[in-house]
């Protein structure tokens, strides 16, 4: 009854179900469905609970499983399981496909090379069609999934890519080499995977042959490994940029308190500062309270600006859309966008503040603080990313505290600082 | 000399290269290249500048140009377009281009139908190999990318697909019905592109037929015009979370002032509502000074608190993988994580206040203030997002300014209210 309504369910789905339900429904839910359980499953599954599943299977439905897995997808299960886990399964693969893993799982995390799978379908360069058709029909472990025959030459350097589709569409006679696609792109193979998963969105490329320091092909990387690895850094970049370290929806609550709490920890310290500040100007605060009242509006539309600015760099970051030769017009834009920005905001502020506490005085004090906020917070949402890429510190995760900081003190110094010259 | 130069880059990257100049260079540069302007580069430009470029080619360049794209290449060109440059490369296809293009533009925008390329291999289901290799062999205009062959049945329903690797590897006699894909999914004409996209990289498809209210077969989507889809639903969404509208690099000051403008509105009235909190607190803090210098603490650590659950969750959303089965318990645990945290930081701030300001009283209130904001941004931080999704609203789009708004009062309210109390 179980199977036949899981049947219809695709692995991605069965792994999302796993995920929603609480640890008790799901261990007694694997130990129901243990028989049918595919290894397609566990790839799906997120790493937080990957372990606990692996743990309740039984060892020899685990084997098989994971026998049934392709190479890479194997090594992305492995690479995150801790050692007795990784010793379990690698020993339940035959000894050929434990040699291909083993070799992917020496190559760096995150690297292309980890990310390719090992089989691929190559053809001499100097090949024609019926050549290749007739390789094909006579090989008979071809990978699940190709797209392309990659072609060779004599020193195992890839030179060019001809898609199925092509072959299908030409005569015997043909060579292969005039069939080759224009965008071709080689992968070496300590390659990070975010520049892999970039390669793959800017040139459309389907499948790219990966290479060793030599040049030699090693292996093959498919656009659906690559557009989970596009997904993945997404992911990474966003909660990096709100300060949620790695996070998972189906973490516990103590590991989700650990990854919140150290980017709490730094907002407290830069919130510190930020109070500091306000300190040096106590004395002018208990004069007049309208300021305590009036202040954090500025630090908050600094801090939003520069939320924006910085978020706005950090994506072209990303996508290497900001380089050197664009990026002094696109930190003068965003001074601009401040400036005009802040002197909307400073009118309208400036009529606030005269209407609620009948002061055109502290009207127009925070009328300038908030123009001198609005456009730092453009300069700094901009300039503070591009330093730190440079600094090889990922913009996303460190950009927002320092922004944010330079917001709050500048905001809090501007307004407090104009308003004890000009009111006292 | 420039045609020397350019030769070896991609489409892609001479329109990044265009995006990064200014416009004087980028009209110069054109005008320079003309005679080799390719209409992938048109494709590949960012919208905020293609009109810009279009108007600079001349006619029969641009002409050109758009005869080579394929079909949804082309609806993608045309569909942000003002209509007299719509209607002018409209007027450059041919007349059986020309009318499928203007069908796929009929579908609505962000739909499937806009996204799928209308020229489909197909094979009644019956066929067998052997058949299909002839069928692909004497067909002469097969598309330039195609990666499956699409089964369907006499009402023209699709019914499986086949890999074009598949067929390859088997032997003529085969019938196609043995060979078909297990995961296959097919894509209703209308649906959003944001779903086609998750289904993509959800089940991993390469390529799915898209159908009419019938079910009858209109056209494919492939991969990697799903990708990109993928890419741009992630922008938007951290754009969005960032309260910068649509926005791109190569915007002008004054449409990017535009863009930002709102989102700074918006949050200028939750920061004026902030303040009216405080100023009911006016008395306490002008006999308690030490009031204004430590309460945007507690709003900010509310506020972080409270983007990084709402960021969690607005994630978890768009990804499917926080549904009403696990709402609750992802509402319980952001609370307690915000409880755990709470607690943490009200010890720290607690001594600080101690410190700094001699007073165990002040100590204590901005310790309790701590706690009730943190758990308090945990619970809005969730559930402000699920609400706005169940209202049909973008939870990347609001849920910002909400919380943090709810962050702001409940922590100015909690730290002065207590103050008043306990302090008077
Ligand atoms: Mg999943
Ligand atoms: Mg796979
Ligand atoms: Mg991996
Ligand atoms: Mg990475
Ligand atoms: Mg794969
Ligand atoms: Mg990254
Ligand atoms: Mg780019
Ligand atoms: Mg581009
Ligand atoms: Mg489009
Ligand atoms: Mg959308
Ligand atoms: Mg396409
Ligand atoms: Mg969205
Ligand atoms: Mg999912």
């Amino acid at each position: 009854k179980l199977t036949e309504l899981m049947e219809p369910l695709h692995a991605a789905d069965i792994a999302d179900l796993l995920e929603q339900i609480n640890a008790y429904d799901r261990a007694r839910l694997i130990r129901l469905y243990d028989r049918e359980f595919d290894g397609d499953i566990l790839s799906e599954l997120d790493e937080s609970i990957r372990e606990e599943v692996i743990a309740i299977l039984r060892p020899d439905v685990l084997a098989d499983a994971v026998r049934d897995l392709d190479s890479d997808d194997v090594v992305d299960l492995l690479e995150d399981l801790e050692e007795p886990q990784q010793e379990a399964i690698l020993d339940a693969l035959e000894d050929a496909d434990r040699a291909v893993v083993e070799q992917s799982l020496s190559y760096p995390e995150n690297s292309a090379g980890r990310l390719m799978q090992r089989e691929v379908v190559m053809a001499p360069e100097h090949w024609n069609v019926g050549q290749a058709i007739d390789f094909m029909r006579t090989h008979d472990d071809l990978p699940e999934q190709f797209y392309h025959m990659v072609l060779v030459n004599p020193r195992m350097h890839p030179v060019g890519n001809v898609t199925l589709g092509k072959i299908m569409g030409a005569h015997r006679a043909t060579p292969l080499q005039t069939l080759v696609e224009e965008s071709f792109q080689v992968i070496p193979v300590n390659q990070d995977e975010e520049d892999v998963a970039y390669a793959f969105n800017q040139y459309h490329l389907i499948s790219a042959p990966v290479v060793d320091e030599e040049g030699r092909i090693v292996g093959v990387i498919t656009i659906d490994d690559a557009m989970v690895v596009l997904d993945e850094e997404h992911e990474e970049d966003i909660l990096r940029l709100a300060g949620v370290g790695e996070g998972s929806l189906s973490d516990r609550v103590f590991e989700t308190t650990m990854q919140r709490f150290p980017w709490l920890a730094v907002n407290l310290v830069t919130a510190v500062l930020a109070s500091l500040v306000i300190s040096m100007f106590e004395e002018t605060i208990a004069r007049f309270v309208a300021l305590a009242v009036l202040m954090p509006i500025v630090a908050s539309m600094g801090g939003n600006a520069g939320t924006q600015s910085l978020t706005v760099a950090v994506r072209a970051l990303a996508t290497k859309d900001l380089t050197r030769s664009n990026v002094w017009r696109v930190i003068r834009r965003e001074a601009l966008v401040g400036l005009i920005n802040g002197l909307v905001f400073a009118v309208v502020m400036g009529l606030v503040g005269l209407a609620w506490f009948g002061s055109p005085l502290l009207g127009g004090v925070i009328a300038v603080a908030m123009v001198i906020n609005l456009v730092v917070a453009g300069l700094a949402g901009t300039i503070v990313p591009v330093l730190l890429e440079k600094a090889g510190v990922d913009p996303a995760l460190a950009s927002g505290s320092f922004v944010t900081t330079v917001t709050d003190v500048v905001g809090f110094f501007a307004f407090l600082g104009l308003a004890a010259v000009m009111l006292l």
